[in-house]
């Protein structure tokens, strides 16, 4: 008999998001679940780690009735804490999200969300990040919680690649169907909004619009999001540009 | 005739750090230098980016007599930064370290360092992260500045692909010839540390081991420091894994 799988929820928004919970509620079906999450939110915080300062994580109210626990690290420090000794057992799965607003494209870099999925994937286990495009803190996540399901059922069917993980967007609103895509290229464009505060600095907001170099490619992320599309990325862990490296061997230094 | 190139430096390990002060000793003499980094280590912050509190980036005394500015942003801010509006042009290279410490293999996912060279790439211009394997606050980098004039010579006569940038480590003592290598498969293996505080409450402290997965390919980062070599892998900024898309797009969701 196969024993019930153990599945770490955790997430870049912090243990109070609503995205937290609406995955605990969907993967409460395929196992038993535990939650690791962060006291503060912790968007944009990509694959950080914390070395210089201690970590402290302790249990708080159960989350739906499964085991919560909090920490003062990133994402990718409850990933790693999860692996060692927080639990009975090393989880089978980690699941990251929902993410509130989309991690598409070069999002992925950034992300905090993604950090976690990488790192789960990095202990050898299958590993998704889920993301909706609202960044509304009381989003509606019906829709997304069926597209979870779903893609969350297939991975348990299929498995996954070791050190390879699944950047899943969600659209707003009824999406259409699941389309498997590879990262859009572009980039962020930032500008940073000037302000003087009431002492008489001046400090700087992070803003800015994404910029796509492929508009009408249809094979990409964004294309899929944009018409409505559930999209699903492989993500790997080797940044190696196999394309470069050939070039590069033969330069002369 | 050509302009003289205007090169930003930066790193993560703070404005004060010893290995920051011999880049830009090495960087002046390959074009116009400027300096951002942050007040404080920022050691382990990856691709981080700080959209929920204001940035503060000031002028401070100059290192080597060139502009530096710091910040109370990660690495990949302090980039950002120098793309907008901080100078009077927008740098033509991106160099990062000299970091206190190594980032090969899987390092780079992690590593401040790195996520300034990536972030360097995202604008479209080359970029390095140089570090050095000596965590020592006080590491002797007289060896180490050689190898980083020879591959940053060698960047400005080939260029690099837009997009790409280089992770360079640099052994210890007296190293071997430069290596062009691709990023060694391998994990960290974390064991925290339980203490306890004076106030009775637990704290853990990071920390662990790389376990390499592929001790014998000598076509890998590790394999080369481990020999003395200087390693060079040519770093993407497309994390999709291309070997998985083709597995993943027959799967029934």
């Amino acid at each position: 008999m196969l024993r019930t799988p153990f599945i770490l929820v955790t997430n870049d928004d912090g243990i109070h998001a609503k995205g937290l919970r609406e995955l605990v509620d969907i993967m409460r079906s395929f196992g038993d679940v535990a939650v690791v999450s962060s006291d503060v939110s912790m968007s944009g915080k990509s694959s950080s780690i914390t070395s210089d300062q201690p970590l402290r994580v302790m249990p708080v109210e159960k989350i739906l009735n499964v085991p919560t626990y909090k920490s003062n690290g990133t994402p990718v420090d409850n990933v790693k804490l999860s692996f060692n000794n927080l639990f009975e057992r090393k989880p089978d799965f980690v699941v990251s999200g929902i993410n509130h607003g989309d991690n598409s494209a070069i999002s992925v870099i950034y992300s905090g969300t993604m950090g976690a999925a990488i790192e789960g994937s990095l202990h050898g286990i299958p590993s998704i990040g889920f993301s909706l495009d609202d960044f509304n803190a009381d989003a509606d996540f019906s829709e997304a919680k069926i597209a979870v399901a779903r893609v969350f059922r297939s991975v348990v069917e299929n498995g996954l690649p070791p050190f390879t993980c699944l950047n899943v967007n969600i659209p707003k609103g009824k999406p259409k169907e699941i389309k498997v895509c590879r990262q859009t290229h572009g980039k962020w464009v930032e500008e940073f909004e000037k302000r003087i505060d009431p002492h008489g600095r001046e400090y700087r907001w992070l803003s800015g619009y994404f910029k796509n170099f492929e508009e009408e490619s249809i094979e990409t992320d964004i294309y899929a999001l944009k018409n409505n599309y559930i999209s699903v990325v492989p993500v790997t862990v080797d940044m190696t540009c196999y394309k470069t490296l050939g070039k590069i061997q033969n330069w002369k230094f």
